[in-house]
């Protein structure tokens, strides 16, 4: 059973503060030359200072050996089962450029691609355009087409080819097909209703395809584009509601901002670096019952597999950190969202390191925040949507279940 | 959620190549005398060869506390939820007799049992007549009823008293009630349709038992048999389809050889020892993505109590098993179908010692392949049926669930 649920019906409306800190991808391999991990690498002595007193375990977003995107493992440590809450493409390429998604609006991840003049699709990613050249034309679309059929039309720039389409009014729907072919040679797909509640989405998606190609019909090699991953913006029930919490965001970079925001969180105004997130945390203290507090340069090095980066990232986090301790949230959980070992260069499939910190905790007496002291740690092995149960009971916010 | 379905959508064609070596109930208790399981006192270098890179866990067939049979231990590895795949008795029976079931099967395992003259039954095993004599009165049989109701009769003799019944036609159904009374002093028991679709099939099981009774009226004590556990093949989808694997199984007893087909897997010329078995792995190394190698003895070595032939049975495979460690598979699993401690002479609900080599598992640098090293692994403990999750995983085999 999903045990949110069952949360959600002994949830009190008072209790501890809690932070949840989530280093990105900070789960990891040993390093072949030196046998260490990032984290156990990295000198970190607040960390440390946390560990002794702490609660540890080993926890995997989905499932074991499935390795997560950012949005169902962000949704699982938010306590919104991951594989019955499921986040359209479309839905996050626009919460990844920063665009505030509301209920009406139907998003597409689109991609600019070369047609030939017969009409097929020679390349489906149009040369990989610079980015500039996107921003460009996306202004030009812009201008020309402000709605098709009725729909407003809002246009976002990504990288290189990538951009998205949202098609903002009444009675849309995300059960359709995509416009991609999948293959060059071909013409792209008209985009078809999968039920008859979306044949209004569909007419509009392919009236904003013609008229696309009517004013790109000179910018060969962007001269159409490729529709992919409809959805629209799925209604989740907020935080507060769920679990009775006031819930802050702190996040730089639009994804997570995003999905904080599905989950009906605040957006605090978390600056541009690590520290001006912690002085965000500061200055809001009092205004919130939870705070999520997001670390992205975790994941970026474990990304670009760079060990002595990671390192550093984690020691800089370690740092920040301190200002939180001063603060004295009754809750501190540090994890992350997965791992990105830096031998993979990629998500992966491990599960993630666990530390909650609170006067409640049973103490594993482990001596640092690692991966190998999680595995040996009292919370065991736990999917991370256990999380938001585990750290509503350490802030005394849950009764007890049954008498 | 079944983790199994998810997989189904993340698998990729493609990816390393697997061998899962499966020894027979060989978790266990510590001996009394030493204090040592067969593991821990088996000399075992090449196991303990791999172990440090390893990652292990324990892992339970069906759940904590309950002490599954081979065929649910098997599915459950295998990547099949042994709770809704639930493989009939008869069916078991058929494939521990080494028959090769289609689908148009329905089988019974079948007693010979003791009617006196009233028609009432007086032993409900036939004073467990020796094998042999089961051999003759099935030969005897098989010449005498070749078709019931229109449909084929096949049987097969097993131990003392126990044979296997097959029909074999259109329209059979295995929704039936057995014919066993469960007591003696008592006639045998029609067999009765469950449902509708079933009396065709409970016409025939019921003609099958009269023709049985006149063809033995002379065969005292064997001259009646009850039917029990009707089942009919059950149709899963191949391990291919769900999984994306082509997989073969080399295996030596029937039971093995059979739930291997049950998923698909083809079977490999296994011949009659685990070098022979070893071997035929060597030989077509190159067939398969996926191999499944069962090793028998370690199971029968529990099953006996005999502590001393398990060790000796582990030190057998530990030798065997360097061969197949000089092929180089991508991601080596060597584990249990469930535990059979010597103390109980029988299988256990204690959860089986679980290792996964792959270059991408955590190394948990435990020294050894035991079941104190594998409580203490970064798998922690879970349900088998994440076996196959793990293993995709570790090959490379699976895409990332989400963006």
């Amino acid at each position: 059973m999903d045990l949110t649920i069952l949360c959600e019906e002994l949830v009190e409306k008072k209790g501890g503060r809690m932070l949840l800190v989530v280093m990105d991808g900070v789960g990891d391999l040993p390093d072949p030359k030196t046998g260490k991990t990032p984290l156990e690498a990295a000198r970190t002595p607040n960390l440390d200072s946390l560990a002794p007193a702490s609660s540890m375990g080993l926890s995997y977003a989905v499932g074991r050996g499935i390795t997560p995107g950012s949005g169902p493992a962000h949704m699982s440590l938010f306590g919104y089962d991951p594989t019955a809450t499921r986040i359209g493409r479309g839905v996050l390429e626009a919460l990844g450029v920063g665009f505030e998604m509301g209920p009406k609006d139907l998003a597409f991840r689109a991609n600019f691609a070369t047609m030939d003049s017969k009409g097929n699709i020679t390349d489906r990613r149009a040369g990989r355009i610079p980015t500039e050249k996107n921003e460009k034309l996306v202004a030009k679309l812009a201008r020309e087409i402000r709605e098709v059929e009725g729909c407003e039309v809002i246009l976002r720039p990504g990288v290189e080819h990538r951009f998205v389409v949202i098609l903002r009014g009444e009675g849309l729907s995300d059960e359709l097909s995509e416009s991609d072919p999948q293959a060059t040679g071909v013409p792209a797909l008209p985009v078809k209703a999968l039920s008859g509640a979306a044949e209004r989405a569909a007419r509009c998606a392919n009236a904003f395809v013609e008229r696309l190609n009517r004013v790109l019909a000179d910018e060969h090699p962007a001269n159409t584009c490729l529709l992919r991953g409809p959805a629209m913006f799925p209604k989740l029930r907020p935080i507060r509601e769920r679990f009775g919490l006031r819930a802050g965001a702190i996040a730089i970079y639009p994804m997570y901002r995003g999905l904080a925001q599905l989950v009906g969180m605040e957006l605090l105004d978390a600056g541009h670096t690590l520290e001006e997130e912690f002085a965000a945390l500061r200055s809001r203290w009092r205004d919130y019952d939870f705070f999520y507090l997001h670390v992205k340069k975790t994941d970026s090095a474990g990304e670009d597999g760079s060990f002595d980066r990671k390192v550093a990232e984690i020691e800089h986090l370690d740092s920040a950190l301190r200002a939180a301790i001063e603060l004295g949230p009754d809750v501190l959980v540090v994890t992350c969202d997965h791992s990105t070992p830096c031998p993979m260069k990629s998500h992966s499939w491990h599960p993630g390191p666990f530390m909650l910190c609170a006067p409640a905790a049973f103490p594993d007496r482990l001596e640092r925040f690692t991966e190998r002291n999680c595995a040996r740690g009292s919370l065991g092995h736990f999917p991370a949507l256990d999380a938001m149960p585990l750290m509503l009971a350490a802030a005394g916010r849950l009764a007890k279940f049954g008498a």
